[in-house]
């Protein structure tokens, strides 16, 4: 078995594409080949590969016989594909780098490709259950404070890989616009709640974790093996509506003010392609607890973080209307996990929990440790006491109808070529009369 | 459009089956006429219909057209069916009790009825979402009070009819046994965690709820229509490990306390079905606020409660082993509900969430006030301190491998015949090495 952090040449930073938007692409290069589900004008949705501007119609090769597991490629989701042991995965991998390398085949395999901005992208998976965590640690003792000053981290934080489960029904790929939410919020200084738009929308800054292979029901998944459970990557945009929160959450914890719409990015950036940017879990705090024998690992510890830089940005109606560019709101690395994805799989699983292929874990918000790397605006507007600027001279506490939020993900390593993850975005319509 | 609590001529209590077993069964007389999914003895998953100790194929009912609605009944799950509006469905019921009461039909039905005993049941559906409630005020009261002496009902309680995702891909049905998870505990007196097999290991009695026609992303369901999207009722046993579910629950919620295996009832008893059994909402005590007005309607406070009893038994490997009947550990009405399941299918979707044909909400532990219609051992045994003795002279203060518990439920009105739910049942099995 081929260990997560092997590369081959389909890493190589030498090899090239004949497809010629791939060379130096921000995102799809050739040693990136992320799957997702599209479909060209006015066709059916089916499996495809992005490549530079292009996406290449993996199920039509398939038919063709230009690569083979063709069963799992003649699906309109990804759900069989990430079923497939990793190693076939990283075998379909090496055959669709030589296509796309190789001049001799860019005969037979440029009819099947498709200029991306002539296609719609679809969810990637039937999502069967969709789980969040908690992960990020300066983001758990940013929102703890504010909604238990006194308590910030709870005592289970540096043992549990605390998690949720979230609703798969409501998750939408990058770029379908979501509805103000309207719910019950209570101001703290009120006597009942009232039922009405939020007036405290949020992003939250995730990564999405793509299960391959499943267990079986009473199964647990020991640590060692949990890489091979995990087919992928996307960037996921957690929506919250804070006043919901606040007063809905306990003690059964989060639920309407997370559940009306989550955006993903559409394109699986799969575990083979990220090989070259593991790294080492950043070392805890010599006070912290070890982990308990079932979530401890050297090798997860020695490779199971990624080196991904993430980012926010935001555009504002008027920004738009001015031509302006999308303004940063934050950056920072995805290292501030306080537990690795492995652990998350393995602690999913540790009572049996049947984890299927194409469910999607979210890490919870990634904050980095200094304002300019928060993953909220709950964080970075201190709870909505300190507005942003915007460039229009606006101010956002929170988010507003018209608004956009896009995230972005890059994978880099020393000695092999960036690899990004594509956008993330999505735009707030007003809330229903 | 025919309101929930009407009836028609399959709810005459005079109305007789030529299945002989339907006269007077305790479950499934005419008057009842469930969905679920069966495979008789070596055959594919189909869609049947409960009729005395038999089930009617009614995907071969369809193949012949004795029945309609061909295309919604030749899947191997209900979600098509459940997708129906409700008037649809109701046609259905008319059409099946016709053809099951009408002696002029005993000999072309005949052929497609199975004996129960020798079918496999299944899930009735591909359960898209699985929520989970908390509307049982006096279950909510007791085990608040043991994890919040001093706080038990938290002040959104009856504001918030509170809830959270929970896992759909662990939901068996009726029969499969369990094995007793591990998991991470912590005692109150010890410095850090321990990793093993759960030692609070308890039942939750529970109706489940199945989502009929679903609603769009972004669009709100009306108190008024909620009722249109309920196709029907089980019942659910959400096993609980209390030990876990006390280290992990803050702040995000239960999540592997909860997650390893849920039972449900194999049989869905519809809306229709339940028509004569509905009645009016319990009065709320005087000083409780009234619901917020998107939760308010005078037809749901009249007609939105049912007049179910439910009870719970416990059958140890040692009492099976001396032939004894099970033990009644519980019984009481379903009335103790703080929310109707119309006010909780509205609340659910109030922020636009979108509901599916075929989720399935659970209503959480439905406890009477007094002890004898407490829902779950951790209220009998008052958390672990007063074990229940059996009739062998063995004791519990929570579940013991090779238990096995039956939930069950029977509606009941003047006039009516009594309906039941069939038995939702699971064994214990002991944790893996």
């Amino acid at each position: 078995m081929t260990r997560w952090w092997t590369t081959d040449e389909t890493h190589d930073p030498a090899r090239t594409s004949w497809v010629a938007s791939a060379q130096g692409h921000a995102d799809f290069p050739i040693q990136n080949l992320p799957y997702g589900v599209f479909s060209p004008a006015g066709c059916q949705p089916r499996i495809g590969v992005a490549i530079g501007d292009m996406i290449l119609d993996l199920a039509a090769c398939a038919d063709e016989g230009l690569v083979a597991q063709d069963a799992a490629l003649s699906h309109p989701t990804l759900n069989a594909l990430m079923a497939l042991p990793a190693d076939t995965r990283r075998t379909l991998r090496r055959a669709i780098s030589a296509l796309l390398s190789d001049p001799a085949m860019q005969a037979a395999v440029e009819p099947h490709l498709h200029a991306a901005r002539d296609c719609t992208m679809h969810l990637p998976a039937r999502i069967g259950d969709y789980s969040d965590f908690y992960v990020g640690i300066h983001h758990a003792n940013n929102i703890g404070r504010q909604f238990r000053p006194d308590n910030p981290l709870l005592p289970n934080y540096k043992y549990v890989p605390i998690g949720y489960h979230g609703r798969a029904s409501s998750i939408r790929p990058s770029g379908e616009a979501l509805v103000r939410p309207c719910g019950q919020r209570k101001a703290p200084d009120a006597n009942i709640p009232v039922y009405g738009p939020t007036a405290r929308l949020d992003y939250e800054l995730e990564l999405g974790v793509w299960i391959g292979p499943g267990n079986d029901l009473g199964t647990p998944i020991a640590i060692h093996d949990a890489a091979d459970h995990i087919a992928g990557f996307c960037l996921l945009n957690d929506w919250s509506a804070r006043d919901f929160q606040a007063w809905e959450y306990q003690p059964l914890g989060p639920f309407l003010a997370k559940n009306f719409h989550s955006t993903i990015s559409p394109w699986i950036i799969t575990a083979e392609a990220l090989a070259p940017f593991r790294i080492a879990q950043p070392a805890r705090p010599g006070d912290d607890p070890e982990p308990l024998p079932y979530l401890a690992d050297a090798d997860d510890q020695a490779h199971g973080a990624l080196g991904l830089s993430l980012s926010v940005y935001l555009t504002s109606a008027a920004m738009r209307a001015e031509g302006m560019a999308p303004m940063r709101l934050s950056h920072g690395p995805a290292s501030n996990m306080y537990w690795t994805v492995q652990q998350i799989v393995t602690h999913h699983a540790s009572n049996g929990c049947n984890l299927m292929p194409g469910d999607l874990l979210g890490t919870g918000t990634i904050s980095a440790p200094l304002r300019e790397g928060f993953g909220s605006l709950m964080e970075l507007s201190a709870g909505g006491r300190e507005p942003l600027s915007l460039p229009t001279g606006e101010t956002r506490a929170f988010l507003a109808d018209g608004d956009e939020v896009t995230l972005r993900a890059v994978a880099r390593a020393d000695g092999f070529m960036p690899i990004g993850f594509g956008e993330c975005r999505a735009q707030i319509l007003p809330a229903r009369e």
